[in-house]
């Protein structure tokens, strides 16, 4: 192995660092365990349950260290205060959590039944809105030992609960992105033509890294035909000139994420890479500029397919326009056909519209943008020319 | 940004090449799905329902890049032939997969309803087993859909059906462990005393990778004080002389899972470390020496607990005897008080028993451990006694 002393440091420690906001405190998790109660009860439920993830993490700061099978779970009841039940030997983690003296704890041991636990904390007729994630494993446990109990998932009984970001997540966001852009910028001057998708990939991961993500979540280097596939990552296709190359990457900085996508052209690109990159570029535009207060999500996912449609590529753009982003990558609002929530400020989203040619090439660009007061403001800002890399 | 030609390769590369063995078959799924719906047909289901994770791995080979809202969902009924539903951006990922030719694909578009596809592959009155880590986004909305049918976690209804290993996936965890084991020899030759736990911690996984592991899960480093916290990881504590140290360290080489924990004196161990570690390891020798075909879960784990509540601790030994490993660093079956299930042959779980002295410190022993036809067979083969480090 490496010596310890002769080890690298970790890159982007330093500006991480200097860099991190400050922390949210215990009243700013209970100010939200406390509108997430209200918009329950108003929303007809008796009440909301979080497992670890990001519902968890946004309404107490506690990301246990692990998620498993066994049940952790926080109880915002509508009336009454929070309980956040643990697995005993994970207790000491939950007391260290920002939220843990606003809230009640109860921990169960191995070889014990958590579900009587949650059945002595909750209504037995109540009607719970429950993380998108929770496990299976975990709902059917409370729907068997309380058979009176009914469940939505929060998305759907809440979808806006995380949706809206307050000023010091905005900042987070904003922090995200320009990393992402920054990434962006430095990834121009690498090499392409003659390497591999993967190691541009791995390029893109050591500069998220190197401007401070803790975490990438996603290198996306689709080559030629490998970009006509949206969700191809990385492979071992050697790159060349002529290639259109989409890439697609982003990660989570100070514990939100960032998310941009552009399409590069190794040389001089085809008029017909010049052309669908003119339609998207297009199609992104028009959807940004129609992003204000009380527009609905499918609208926007409209006006970018009803332009690529327009211009003759409409069957080529095979997935929704967008999707929300905070503490994960992808999370409500989703800019998507049949999503009639309307558009309100501190919501933020992506703007990804693609074109796919399947065998040929693929285009995609996108931002992270946020509804203002009177419109809409891109995160992401770097330029929307088709820039050629070597 | 490290210029390209410059970069260190990653490490552990060519070992991997060399290393890894031969990918399991097309037959090999199909004859796993086969076993599968036959399990759960004398269970009294109608079939099984596999989310993207292990099951899904298990049955198909098929892991798609992320875990997300979208519903991706096997379908492998009693009667008849499976399906994989997928989104349909991912189907290009999805048709790749080595059973992709055993089984029917249908996908569903954003903006479309996955539910209403699956309802049509589904018994309408049917009884399934569903993921235990399947969302509960994903399990309401099949609920809501088709309120006829009933659905069980996997783990109860069919909780040995990845339990039990084939040769060639002893094989791997018996790679797995190997390397754990290679692991825990150097890290004997690194410094403690003076340096961090997250140092530690960041040496162990390096070894993981160095010896092949493609995933490092855990690295806990849990020194003096913070070895009596079970699920501490690893902190900014510096380490120093006296202090015993809890090494827990596993992830995953060549799809299967390594776990392995040793506890480590820097310098010589006080009188009461000495102590408790003989403790430990005579309770993990006798929990071992009971494992053989036809005895219970819960039995192996009351032979180590009652051997420490015997020596005195037992109110510190407060965690289940052990867990199964396989694609997963944690699955059925479970070494539990309460867990009926009798062991087979080519069952793999870890034994570790511990003590945790708040305040203090703490000490556990972890083997992985498979049922052969007359015994046990430790996969983890380094020395049980107590190490002295610098």
């Amino acid at each position: 192995m490496t010596h310890p002393d002769q080890r690298r440091p970790l890159r982007g420690t330093a500006h991480r660092a200097t860099a991190e906001p400050a922390p949210f405190t215990p009243d700013d998790f209970s100010a939200r365990m406390a509108r997430a109660a209200r918009a329950a009860g108003k929303a007809g439920f008796d009440g909301i349950l979080a497992t670890p993830g990001p519902d968890l993490l946004y309404l107490t700061g506690y990301a246990p260290v692990a998620i498993t099978e066994r049940l952790t779970l926080l109880v915002v009841p509508v009336d009454g205060d929070p309980t956040l039940i643990v697995p005993t030997l994970e207790r000491p983690d939950a007391e260290a959590a920002p939220a843990a003296t606003r809230l009640t704890l109860r921990d169960w041991s191995d070889g014990g039944d958590p579900y009587r636990l949650a059945a002595g904390v909750l209504d037995p007729g109540g009607r719970y809105a429950i993380s998108d994630s929770a496990w299976s494993l975990q709902l059917l446990g409370l729907q068997d030992r309380l058979p009176g109990t009914g469940y939505a998932p929060l998305t759907t009984a809440l979808p806006m609960l995380r949706a809206i970001k307050d000023a010091d997540e905005l900042e987070r966001l904003a922090a995200a992105g320009a990393a992402a852009d920054a990434t962006y910028h430095q990834i121009l001057d690498v090499r392409f033509a003659g390497r591999r998708e993967t190691e541009v990939a791995r390029d893109l991961a050591d500069l998220l890294t190197e401007h401070g993500h803790s975490e990438v979540d996603f290198t996306v280097v689709g080559s030629g035909p490998n970009g006509a596939n949206p969700h191809h990552e990385a492979g071992d296709r050697v790159m060349r000139e002529g290639d259109a190359v989409v890439l697609d990457f982003g990660g989570i900085k100070a514990g939100y994420g960032s998310d941009t996508t552009r399409t590069v052209s190794i040389g001089e690109p085809s008029a017909e890479v010049r052309q669908v990159h003119e339609v998207v570029r297009r199609a992104q535009e028009a959807a940004f500029l129609a992003v204000r207060p009380g527009v609905t999500c499918e609208s926007i996912d409209r006006v970018a397919r009803q332009y690529i449609t327009a211009a003759g590529y409409g069957e080529h753009f095979v997935h929704r326009t967008g999707h929300g982003i905070g503490l994960t990558t992808h999370e409500p609002p989703y800019i998507v056909e049949g999503e009639k929530q309307q558009l309100e400020p501190g919501m933020c989203f992506s703007i990804e519209p693609g074109v796919y040619l399947p065998g040929h090439f693929g285009v995609r660009i996108e931002d992270i943008v946020t509804v203002t007061d009177d419109g809409g403001r891109r995160l992401n800002t770097t330029s929307h020319t088709l820039a050629v890399v070597h």
